[in-house]
């Protein structure tokens, strides 16, 4: 893992905290699903949201790697927390991937001001925002879907299409623009308390200046690496859900599971079989996250990079981090599953919530399908073929 | 698979009657938990509860085989259901395996004319029911945890240890018996309407005719294949989710998956990474219903022999059912999880419910660790030691 | 699994006969490759090469379920030779399934006279051995390469284009016919003796009633199911290398294993990890067996009806043989792998060549490849459609 | 992975146009198996072999991390020089872990002055080499097994035990010593070019200053810590074949490959199947490779601190070793396996020996058991307990 400064330290010593607050009632909140507002609040007031902002913008000028160690470590105590600040975290990004400097000077100080949560209205895979163009700006109407972070939030990015060219532009409006409507209506298997639902627009003015068109004006390989932020934030949820799991389960065993009639052994945490299963789930997780972590470096090029960003460390990014994402995928899918077989039969009772480890990474593993990151991964294995850039690779 | 009698195709016939009926309303009945009083009046009315009675009690006259097709059938519409119903069928047929040719001449009759529904106190882990011997019969004090069926029953299968001796008994009496409380308060992440809860007992009466005891006056490698029956249920209930959950993801793919985006294809269903992954799935769903119809065949055969039944032929039985119901769990468990990639990211949505194939599976496999009957089968294969009977072996 | 006439008992006795015979210098035959003549004498004389031929020819009108199950046995001792009786009752076969009754009556009374052995010649992947019309037959000339069962054979199947008319054919002559040299060339990683090498024809007269081309003018659906006989042959292949590799692995383990220094057993063979593993590997073989016995009994069916077949049963036929294959291969490899974590160090001493079965799987589960079998089972499992007849499918 | 300095890529440039010329004829020296003198000898010639002695004696000073690195390049072009080189690298080491500082003075300018390869007789498992003690030093008599690298060797790293008092001992010898016979009798399954037969021992002088004893009259954690040397160079060794097996398949099917006849697409490296195998195979070996750098670390770190190591840092080495070796050996026996699936039936032919992948791997995997090391990972995970130190913990 790449060395961390003193102030990365400290940021990462407030996520463990705050990880442990979001633990607490994890269970309690995924069941009633909803916005985690007093959580989201701490996260709010320990300052972690300004972390990858410039600081010439009053921000924390940090590294991508901090802010996905601060995913994992939030994720661990409660996945959907995780999540919102990753994505948070993304959106914010967004502005310097693809819009322009002006764009970061008017957008990152309000940021900062506000202790602003940004939530999303973009999903690119349905053309389902329309935008009429108006003399300055445009006025939205339509619906988007999968609004993860979108409750509770200061602004959105949002992507909508140019009625009558189709263009596909971004944006960024304040969450309380007149005729935004939050449905707040997420109500899934997992990730419960992401507030992905849906957002209603009628007749949303968007601002010339608000409209971010200069990755279609000035497109370069990085206005692109949106795919990969958005897979390695996902990728250290699935770590940190995955860790997390396993620290539930070491406590179970620990404290209350038996040992079984025939085992021979007086405590369960004697049990061979036990031990090596424990072997098992921690080295999955522990090889996903040595690889996240070396994806996380070359992001932290790249990201150092910017504008200057080539084709092909775009393309190297883009295949390390599917590369992390799929293990981390799977790594969590198997170790949500199993920590059961280590905490026996009577770890199923519905106060614990443990499906809960596993609902969350099988909801948010299927966003962007492993079966084509592998087929990403292996054209540039095979063919050294990067993939074309598209929202998703 | 075993061929099979009209009779018996009538009878699964009926099972795939009430398992389309059962499908209806899984999800939402996931959800509330409780007890399926409709759907367990509907198995009752069905005249399937008696299959496995003699035929000289007013049964069927069944085989093991067409009860365990049942259970399957069931459990492909709903788990939980074709749980009940194998229990059920365990329960029932504890009587024949334990107790006396009086015991059956007394209770079959009783079950046959009341359509009854058997449920159970007798988890066999925990010493927590104590009888007090009185001149004919017990009294029973204390509490059984994990008393699948016991909600909406007419007659509890228990097992309690004699306060004085610590001998270790079984019995029967009527749900309605007094001083019997079904608390019905299960509440776990899966198999939510089995009604696996506590059972309490407050000087509850059993008469002598009551007590089964057979099984330690007149001890036969027969009188201990409960461990065998119940796993074999259990195998056919993973069975059922597994090709339930199939044919659940079999009908969204084809109706509601979208093409990914880069795939080429126009329709989800063209897509060959899609129909790989629906070949992997069906054949091991396919695999293990290959296994255990075998080993069915191998308990239909020690079922006709009865007290007959060698310590081999005992042993082998054992064997073939462990090694089936690992193979079950396991391709159940990741059929169950795997499901959600052959159909996407919307399919987490709460009002499909989806998530109750994985959920009800984890749950049940856990009750008799995979772990120990691999060494199980392990030790046979390599030592050819058969294992020593216990209720879970 | 089927029940077995006591004929068939008798078969299947001979075969493990044959079988123990030999597994003794399998190890040695390996190293040396060629041909295993005196092996293949001894299944001549064993009379088991007539079991597929009708009695009304000489046969012995035996089902196909049998000898799948001699190919089994077979290789359990050595899978070159599981794999040589397998492809020669395959070639037998193919007479009976795409040429005419008086071929029939033609080459198998010939066949149980000479106690023949059949090879083949007729790779379909590769258009290189040409026919150039005579008045009556053809004069064949190329080369055609994965001839398993060439040396050492009475009859060779082959596959021809018409040079004219490209047309594709089959025929069936005499190994010793003019022109003709089995090269003897294979020299491959695994199935080292199963002679799979090239075939030279130099101006090869092949008569008019050694043309096969009945399944050219009276195609039926009968007349394509040659990829399921050779998929379901390769199956029993990968099963008994299976099955083999463990019974050897179980002699070493509890003769030669030391148990781990840290390990605080006597013996290795009271290792709990030990025994697990043997669990594990078991189960697997046990689960491919049950599955390829199902299939097998499909094929029995489908042998019955003859031209009788209808589509649909042809295609129920291929998918649950395609499904059988892959599991079994996947479950070979894995096995045949795996055993050396049960034996220890010590076994890779090359005199053991425990390594062959591994490698004689991994050769053989290349020439149909899973990935197109699994979108085959998986479009008849997703989209109802069974697979369109080919040589492979 | 660790940055690395000038110097260090010089050497890994070193080492990769050695792997280069390794790779030419490793699968004939492969076959022939016997010592690979001439590559030896090109090893010797680059200078590697003083990597990690320090720069007071005339070596190289590196680091744990690059020799690592330099075991895996040679392990991509032949394991079993990857091995020689990684053993030769820990047994050089085993003068500053376990002897005298005067020991590293007297040995240390030799090796580097005769360009020596260091190999061992020095099985902890067997005491089966016996020192009588003489007035100086002892006089050693009897055979040690698994002596890789002897062969060739200018020096033995030797185990041996007291024939009085049964204390277990080390030493080194020059090979050449009298009384020394190396049998160079290794003829295994795979690593057949690493020598790792037996060495026979006659009267064999070894003088006090030859023998190592300092880690029995001053212990410390450091003094254990070749187990965890020991497993980190076989991890890198899995790893390089791993990539190595990538390297040749992505070769064959580039070059060879046939598209599958019913694959729709053109050239082989299109088909999504293939492409998804070349993903999967890669993001596995990836994964091995990012846990094994960071274990590498741990070791520098570990290395550096040297006589201070406290048993937690110890004890935090052996688990992340263990781990990276458990995960790297089942990546590498998985990937070497499945290459045949992305190259196809033609790939077997025994010219390309494509096996030696898996039969190098599944060899040296087998040293120390994946099962114990599980456990040892679990017991700190579940328990906090670090390995009691043995030679294989």
């Amino acid at each position: 893992m790449t060395a961390t400064t003193v102030k990365e330290e400290i940021y990462l010593d407030q996520a463990k905290k705050l990880s442990v607050f979001f633990a607490k009632d994890a269970a309690q909140r995924d069941k009633e699903g909803g916005t985690p507002k007093q959580q989201k609040d701490a996260i709010r007031q320990s300052g972690l949201l300004n972390l990858l902002i410039p600081q010439k913008y009053g921000g924390e000028g940090g590294r991508w790697s901090t802010a996905l160690a601060i995913v994992r470590e939030l994720a661990k105590g409660d996945a959907a927390l995780g999540h919102l600040y990753g994505y948070h975290s993304l959106f914010v990004s967004d502005i310097r991937i693809k819009g322009t400097e002006e764009q970061q000077a008017y957008f990152y100080p309000l940021s900062v001001q506000q202790q602003a949560f940004w939530g999303n209205a973009s999903n690119p895979l349905v053309e389902s925002l329309k935008g009429d163009k108006q003399l300055q700006g445009y006025l939205l109407n339509g619906t988007k879907a999968f609004g993860s972070g979108s409750p509770d939030s200061q602004y959105l990015w949002l992507s909508f299409n140019d009625r009558e060219t189709g263009q596909y532009l971004n944006g960024v409006v304040p969450t309380d623009r007149t005729g935004i409507t939050v449905k707040d209506d997420w109500n899934a298997m997992g990730q419960r308390q992401t507030g992905s639902g849906n957002v209603d627009f009628k007749n949303v003015r968007i601002e010339e200046h608000e409209v971010i068109r200069d990755f279609v004006e000035n497109p370069t390989p990085f206005s692109t690496i949106g795919a990969s932020l958005s897979q390695i934030i996902l990728t250290n949820v699935f770590i940190g859900s995955a860790f997390g799991a396993i620290e539930e389960a070491q406590n179970y065993t620990a404290s209350k599971t038996r040992p079984w009639l025939t085992s021979g052994v007086e405590k369960a945490s004697d049990d061979p079989g036990i031990l090596r299963k424990y072997g098992e789930l921690w080295i999955q997780a522990k090889a996903a996250s040595a690889l996240a972590d070396e994806a996380a470096l070359i992001l932290d090029e790249a990201w150092e990079k910017g504008k200057k960003l080539t084709e092909e460390e775009r393309g190297n990014l883009a295949v390390h981090v599917a590369a992390a994402n799929v293990f981390a995928g799977n790594a969590a899918l198997d170790i949500t599953s199993k920590i059961f077989e280590v905490m026996g039969a009577r770890s199923v009772h519905a106060e614990y919530g443990y499906d809960r480890f596993w609902r969350n990474v099988r909801t948010h593993t299927l966003h962007n399908p492993a079966e084509y990151k592998l087929r990403t991964v292996g054209n540039w294995v095979l063919n050294q073929q990067y993939p074309i850039p598209n929202p998703y690779a």
